[in-house]
């Protein structure tokens, strides 16, 4: 299944983890303890929240040393910052579908379909949670949506050079109107946004960039 | 200065929280008590989060009695729900400008008010993060956007009337579609939203409802 994080997802360690089991390469192990890591991390923001992250529980779920935990993360926040990292570097690639409607509803069903999976959905919650609370985490998090947001501005780019939005139009803000109502249902009601939700969002975020709503000043 | 919600903001105890002092009339101690003690709970949300907040120290900070706090809330979690209903009860109420762009603008304006003032964009990161964690604060919060929805839902259905939106355009999802980005920039960035931003989420929702997005199935 297709998912804004590969390696929030338990079945699907994602590309670039190092995880597969018998690989021995150069830095192997070191990947191979992350992933482990950060994926017993993962499991206790999902299961728990952020209040019950406990360096000593995750090197224990993960089978890793605590000597080797503490030492590499130090503490919850830098391993939740780390996990951000690890979800923005193993997120799936943008599609180009060759339409401004036609991509936006990837976005809009690829962010849909995290936020309904029930560990991620539940992992995005307690890590916005977690954000309030902690600058650290909301730092991590604002790079983790920067990256996303970079990785499918250019579907608005490239709308604009067919003539689909007007010139000067905000390709960031328009992948961030993409996402927000599908966030703002899950974060405000704990119900997940379904497949018609995500369809709407894009296209209103669609029918808004048209209507040149996004157009940022000279 | 106006806000979503008037209880929230220190200087203005909005109406109906009866906490004018001077005022003697039957309930109206207990309305203050409820008064007092709600703004201290706000207090502490907004400066510590929920992980913080204590009946003892709300009673303390409020000047009223620990029995008295405990018996009528009995935990932090009813305190916060009883908060999240005096919110509701004391939001203004929505604008009525003849058009729905208007309208919209008004309502976008209202809320990003809300969210940028420090004290009450620190209560809703709060109350938000709580209900992650927590399924009675998520039911109130549930309640209060419900409240709020169902206040400004009348302006879609004028301008439905009016003919400015296509028959069948749901309401709700209108008037959500505008805080929608407005939340999501606070709670994603942890930064509140600008004046244009509301501006830019009010025409969007705007736009996509005079393109049908918002009309439901038969």
């Amino acid at each position: 299944m297709p998912a804004e994080s590969g390696t929030a997802h338990p079945a699907d360690p994602g590309p670039g983890t190092g995880a597969d089991p018998g690989t021995v390469r150069p830095g192997g192990r070191t990947a191979r303890v992350r992933a482990a890591v950060l994926r017993a991390a993962g499991d206790v923001l999902a299961e728990q929240g952020f209040a019950h992250l406990d360096l000593a529980d995750v090197a224990r779920r993960a089978e890793v040393g605590r000597t080797t935990v503490y030492r590499r993360w130090g503490s919850v926040t830098a391993l939740v910052a780390d996990l951000l990292v690890e979800m923005a570097e193993t997120s799936l690639p943008r599609t180009d579908t060759g339409s401004l409607s036609g991509d936006l509803a990837a976005n809009a069903a690829l962010v849909q379909r995290t936020l309904a999976d029930p560990r991620q959905g539940a992992l995005f919650r307690a890590v916005v949670a977690a954000a309030a609370c902690d600058e650290r985490t909301a730092a991590a998090l604002r790079r983790f949506y920067e990256v996303r947001v970079a990785e499918w501005a250019p579907c608005v780019e490239r709308a604009a050079a067919r003539g689909e939005v007007p010139p000067g139009t905000d390709a960031g803000t328009v992948v961030r109107a993409v996402s927000a109502p599908l966030y703002y249902t899950l974060l405000t009601t704990g119900t997940a946004p379904d497949a018609p939700a995500a369809a709407r969002a894009a296209r209103a975020a669609c029918a808004a960039a048209a209507a040149g709503v996004y157009v940022t000043g000279p």
